[in-house]
């Protein structure tokens, strides 16, 4: 299965709860799509949000975030990994 | 030990062992700076690496890709993960 890398801006001050909460959002509605998100990773500082997952497409990556309230600013497929 | 997500634009066409071999750099020199890359993802098409790191400072991470010839274009201090 590809994997992806998103990126969310704008998320100035998020806190871990709110992290939390959105990975639990797109966690409820990923089976649907064939997705998984596998880690997410936030700078407060900069309102950067990084997603990994494992899916069929950018686009079906897209359709669980804006499901769940955010959509992604950027979807990359990471085709290499070291 | 704080975690980073650093960022490099314009590696359009690189190649798994281009990746490889960038990443091996900064393995060999990343003790000197006590930093410690755990993984690397990469987008060929558009040109886009995802290196996540463990460093005392994101001037840490950015001396051990500049010595290992490949700076870095944004590097985020990731302080929240799930």
């Amino acid at each position: 299965m590809p994997l992806f890398m998103d990126v969310h801006h704008g998320m100035t001050g998020i806190t871990a709860d709110q992290l939390a909460a959105a990975h639990r959002a797109d966690q409820a509605i990923e089976a649907s799509e064939n997705v998984h998100f596998r880690q997410a990773w936030a700078d407060p500082d900069s309102g950067t949000v990084y997603c990994l997952s494992e899916a069929p497409s950018p686009a079906a990556v897209q359709r669980v975030h804006e499901r769940a309230g955010h959509k992604a600013d950027e979807i990359h497929q990471v085709s290499l990994m070291v």
